[in-house]
């Protein structure tokens, strides 16, 4: 695979940084994904958008332009990706390389930038049959709004639900369900739809956004409020929202099985409508 | 300045990693910090113990043998130090090299392996004179105990210190003081002395733990229980202790003058059975 760092495209197993990069000793970096459709991203502004915030809550001083389009469509070609591949964009910036220290380098720094564009299919058999996932403590830093690499945590509660058979896991901070490990998670009971605040202790998502307004827009009861995990016997669907996973349902929370591990109506509308909006703005011929 | 990566020693701005490796990516990967008096260096068990741990809480696969003592002399060497340089010895094991996901790579990795040895005398001015430190919001994430490379938290409230025209932070999480950045924190109060209990808070420093055995051992009155912020305004002393800082007095915190801005008895105390420590043990002649 081609990827770019610093200013060159290369092969990934050629591709390398200076082990003072900020980002390697430190986590002092930020990142962003997108999805790709159709050769084309998705919700490219928001994203772009929210990348830039994050440098800027990380302070550092680097303002987008349009790097990020002239990475993708280089990568895209380097690469000889197609139309019809189903594509994840991922690109990171870190400080730059400095001598080893908390503080911020004194003099004005070069930031590190690395991207990199692989196939990622939607998972068909999550999103047609449901994610079996465990709730975890929340050990996250208290940013969880800034996109940064600082992932050790995500890290280790992934791989702790998949040690223990289930697929992800739900972040539980002070008896709320705050996320998964690397998507937003939605509630269905009597009726109304349930999701954290976008508040510091979530990422607030561009897909989870966008089903909040397909909520909106389609006459669904939407109410930004966290469920406390002793409600979680009494959902009635939940699913999980990201870049890669759409509208992904859950089926088991533990040992709670939800809608008798069926997909449920809600679930299956908002997929549908999520779909045809894809339809309609990547793949319907003008 | 020579380092050491991945089994190589190389110049420093030669040395580099692969794009690809985790603690890039996601840090994940821990690290330890040694200090280094007359060539030898201080509590290496302990530090070698503690970075054990580390690693085995990171879940990361990797039995440290005598590689940590081979690398040390080996750059202590090549960079020619002398053993009047007083130095700090760095070494960080990521979980190795794998395409990004958050889970951990289903092939084993090898870990990846960066150290460096660099000339850090004591600041002797904050050593003699003092600190100001203001307090911060304790963000960083709930598993301080492990010396993780995830250190984003640590770095922008350092950072936010000295653009405040502090010399560092103190963290506040519910209502305590915890630690600051780097180091770990003291109060003399009433005669007794205070410091945060070892759990998951706060990291369990070297330093920390020898100046408490000092304590116990020289009939100072000790109490792991941490101070409230809203009793800063009594305390009678305040100090950090750290790898690279020893015993360095604290005499202000945000707007709060401790003991007049000037260094306490019992913390001059300290310092001085600190130096007789190392006096006794790396400096006198057999």
């Amino acid at each position: 695979m081609i990827v770019f760092v610093n200013g060159k495209y290369l092969n990934d197993n050629e591709a390398n940084i200076n082990v003072n990069d900020r980002g390697y000793l430190l986590a002092d970096g930020v990142y962003e994904g997108f999805r790709v459709y159709n050769g084309k991203i998705f919700k490219f502004q928001e994203h772009k958008q929210r990348f830039q915030r994050s440098l800027n809550e990380l302070k550092i001083q680097y303002t987008l332009k349009d790097e990020l389009e002239t990475i993708f469509e280089n990568l895209f070609e380097k690469n000889s990706y197609k139309n019809s591949d189903e594509l994840f964009y991922y690109i990171q910036i870190t400080r730059g390389v400095a001598l080893r220290d908390h503080a911020f380098p004194k003099e004005k720094t070069k930031v590190g930038i690395y991207a990199f564009v692989a196939k990622k299919p939607l998972n068909e058999k999550a999103y047609n049959e449901g994610l079996k996932v465990c709730t975890t403590p929340d050990n996250r830093w208290a940013r969880c709004d800034i996109k940064c690499i600082s992932l050790t945590a995500n890290c280790l509660a992934k791989q702790n639900a998949l040690d223990n058979g289930f697929d992800d896991a739900l972040f539980v901070h002070d008896g709320v369900i705050t996320e998964a490990t690397a998507s937003n998670v939605f509630f269905v009971k009597d009726n109304t739809i349930y999701t954290h605040g976008a508040t510091n202790r979530i990422l607030s998502g561009i897909t989870r956004n966008f089903v909040i307004d397909l909520c909106n827009e389609n006459g669904f009861k939407l109410s930004e409020f966290p469920l406390t995990v002793d409600k979680l016997k009494t959902v009635d669907e939940a699913f999980l929202t990201g870049t890669t996973l759409e509208v992904t349902p859950i089926v088991k929370i533990n040992n709670i099985s939800i809608n008798e591990q069926k997909v449920g109506e809600t679930t299956k509308k908002l997929q549908k409508l999520f779909k045809e909006y894809l339809q309609n703005n990547f793949y319907k011929k003008s």
